[in-house]
């Protein structure tokens, strides 16, 4: 049995912790071979591999990244990208493959699965924790770590000199980042994609905060958007050449906060920090049982499906059910946790 | 509505987070006041009180530890301890109690709030992860992160001196740290209460691992014991004047792999160090969501329960449940780790 | 005895370690009193105070920002503003008064010192590092911790995407903390304000590393200017409206490394992150030290002094050297750090 | 021009850098080629070596340990020691070795420079930073930065259940990383190895810290003695079987402390964690320029010579002054800490 590996779509720590738990397991217990290929699915396109045996994964577990690259290639729209996949298995004699990736990299495996026969399996990835099957994927937890982090630190420049200091963290349609690390930053307001936000309620929270003589941390995922959503598009800093990828959300609210409050707002925009670098604990465990998972799901023959955490268990979930529906913020939850606001 | 709050058994971050989350949403949202009772059952026991409100909760989010301070004390083994309690309520007006606390502590609120009609909420606080009833208890998170971090460090000093390096970990009666830190630190043997281990097979594990030019690193629970459990007893280094204590597992294990396989070993006893400091982001998450729902129970009327993580929802479930079972490592979540050791 | 204290200018980790350090010895081992005061010059001007003693001081050292607070106010041009300050000190029976601040806050206290006869002992503080009369300055061995460990994180995303990085980290005027955390983190290109970059120069540098399979990191200082500096004005994305605070000079040159090398290429600009939190133990101990031998200086009369590291001694230098020439990054250290370039 | 590198004694964070600095400006700037002798001076002795070219140092930077390995072998007491040595550098076309080590290894190359012609340069490694011929070694900052995150953890618990922490951390001959962890941890009392300490002193601070309510640490360096240093010897707890590496002198301090003032005392020692994991900034900005500035030193012929950090200039000293003298603690500088004694 020989088994292919790919990574693709944007990288997140755990990528190599899974890649490592499949290839030991892999190896050791069902003396399978490994082929893996390079950056997501232009590896099966192109023919571009990389070598995977026990050596190849020692040590990776605690990188962050991915060893085998990845890339945003989907070869469902390149000519022949079926047909070239399908060769390029043959020529290695590879008899599955474990596609690790979001919504994108897994859309693909399910319809290579379900419509073309080519025996797949799928591992969640998403820095954002967005995929409706699984509770949570992993990479999440170790941005939410460092955004809070962050935010902790920008807490103490806040209070000395009573500024606003405007946090913008990844999510661009999922507020999932943005709710924990605010929430576990102590943030005084917290705007997420999935609720449009009334720059004035934010005005006065903020001016609530000042009152209590505490400085106001606005954590604001990316995608935030506010009540009157063309004021972004019509306001005089914003209004040409790809502004919003130059400045964001971020910068544009500390602008209006200045503007309404007279009080002085400095932004961070977290960046890439946040999906780089080693990944905490709880994701190496979760990355890690995923691997284990994932090659016993090839182990049985168990095509078409995807491993998911449920609770404390790692369970099996049909590859479509993963892409079917983004996971996005309940509004109860944001509720709950609307008591820290101002 | 006058609530009352304490904190019981070893510290643990994330205890001022549900303090925090409980005056929060207990004063802005329902108009409850607060008392705080100090060091565990001693308070309500002895009178000794803390103010409590929205001031004395102010930035006390990332802090480890206990602005309650806490205690071991059991008040059903104090003389009319049951009374006592009963009347430092009633003299402060406290309607109900909100008891963070270990297998202990929400077992005295069990029997108040069930035989002695006292209302008692609980939460469950245990860094050892050992509570049935919840799928993760705060704490645990931190402390498997600071232990997964001692052991990244470890492996640089193992592999320059090729070195056996032994870490022992918290854990008397379930492995749960040993093995989610050792799983996440990459571990080559992981040791754990739940079933006893074989010294010639660990040092089998160890021999293999120098084969592969690896330098191993042994993980162990504080609590594990191996198969002749009598021969640290009897053994020579041990038999004396409390040496458990002294020396530990980790260190008598190291003096019989040096032993062994004549490789020079190590030990490293993390201790208290696992218990102390700024709560990750999860365990701020977790402890904040417990402590707000924690509240809403007391609204509900809710007694005789305590609030669990179940998924991703906190459920609330009888205080009974809470301690009617310890929680240890699955033998077949034991051997699913087992593929990385050796 | 009575000592007025406050800070001015940017916050700064380690303030609150030489807040602490002057009372604790100026309490305990002079039995001196303490006044102090609010937001730099600010508070003298004002008469705005803070009690000042050992409760007040307990448990701020691992504290970033200051418990004083802080402000830019210039005291020499507010009217009356010399007379205020001598009456506000009478006012309290402040005899002498420890001002910590960079360049303008020294600048003021030289010159209350000089010319008008108060006695003033200054403790520098500059997170950029660019005072000429102290080897180092506490604050910016955390700030280049925190950029140091964001460019750690980065490596893996350029190397999983083979992407650019440019990492954008504080210095207006001098480029050490650019300097030293790219060359901790193993950085690409450093570029400093202290010397012009040529664009096509760094896009070379760049292209290099791509040849050795290798994603470049580029640290650019903010104050950082290219050769011919005027085509940051002219350049389309930049001539109007402020657009250096609003997308900097990392997002610049990003925007060039894409157009001239064709690689996509991704800017983080770490901002005030680098200046909040916990201070590093390196800057702990250099605050501290500084604190105690400033008020060592008040109790010998010193006045018209700053405190100052040299080597590992702690030395006293004029208030008026310390602002007399900004410390810059010499060319001969930036050319043995360029082996590392490309 | 080819060059020997060897590393010699306990591992240190930094060695890699130096490592990496050594083999970039050698091979860019000088065009030098290079052998790495494995494990120390059993490199050269035993003909051990590794491939040491611009590959082989990629990504080693921010990695602790040394990639050449260790041992504390002394070629001069092998027989016919030197005589191999200049047989393996011969056979290799080795002209110049750059050995990075302490005391004993340094010891080592001023005897094969001086009395036998080889000739060396020396980068001095001593994570106690016990040299007297350099202001900082590298490792030391990673060191105390590892202790101060332990004490800045311990105090949370130490205040939740009003324990005394006892940690013990490195330096058997010199209490340097006491001095700076336990300052910038802000322990109650520090005990260095320079001077013998007196437990009823000790036992005196501890109960006026608890007089304040609040929770003593207590920070002891692994070789400090009590006043009546025969007392560990003589005390029933530690008489026999080597004791004092089993518990050290935490433990029989803690277990005084608990005899003498009939407070809680609980013991922490850091051990191994503290010279593991990846450099501090601070450290591989340092490590980075003794490379640097040691391969300088092979290309001026400089041997005999050992760089040395001197403020914030990098020297050559004579390889004899490094180990001629131990740098221990200054009394003086002692007292001034003292002030946070209590």
């Amino acid at each position: 049995m020989r088994v292919g590996v790919l990574t693709g779509g944007g990288d997140c720590p755990g990528l190599n912790a899974v890649i490592r738990a499949i290839v030991r397991k892999g190896v050791q217990e069902y003396g399978y071979s490994f082929t893996g290929f390079r950056d997501g699915w232009r590896g099966p396109l192109d023919d571009a591999t990389v070598r995977l045996d026990i050596p190849a994964v020692r040590g990776i577990l605690p990188r962050g990244g991915t060893v085998l690259g990845s890339s945003r290639t989907n070869p469902l729209q390149a000519e022949d990208g079926v047909r070239c996949i399908r060769d390029t298995l043959a020529r290695h004699g590879v008899d599955a493959l474990i596609t690790i990736g979001g919504e994108d990299t897994l859309g693909v495996a399910a319809r290579l699965s379900g419509e073309h026969g080519i025996p797949c399996v799928g591992v969640p990835k998403t820095i954002d924790n967005d995929l409706s099957a699984t509770d949570y994927t992993f990479g999440f937890d170790t941005a939410v770590g460092i955004a809070t982090e962050a935010i902790d630190r920008l807490h103490t420049t806040a209070e000395s000199h009573m500024r606003v200091l405007v946090v913008e963290v990844m999510g661009r349609h999922a507020g999932w980042i943005a709710l924990h690390s605010g929430l576990a930053g102590g943030a005084n307001v917290i705007l997420i994609p999935e609720q449009r936000f009334d720059v004035d309620q934010v005005c006065s929270w903020v001016t609530s905060r000042f009152r209590a003589s505490y400085a106001p941390i606005v954590v604001v995922a990316e995608g935030a958007v506010p009540r009157d959503g063309d004021m972004v598009l019509k306001d005089g800093t914003l209004d040409s050449f790809g502004h919003v990828r130059l400045s964001g959300i971020g910068e544009w609210l500390a602008k209006q906060i200045e503007k309404r409050t007279g009080k002085e707002a400095r932004t961070t925009v977290l960046g890439h920090v946040q999906r780089g670098g080693t990944p905490s604990a709880f994701d190496r465990w979760l990355a890690t049982r995923f691997g284990l998972h994932a090659i016993d799901a090839v182990r049985d023959g168990d095509f078409g499906t995807m491993v998911a955490l449920r609770g404390t268990d790692i369970v099996r979930v049909p590859l479509g059910e993963a892409t079917a529906r983004l996971k996005t913020v309940d509004p109860k939850l944001y509720a709950e946790v609307g008591v820290f606001f101002g």
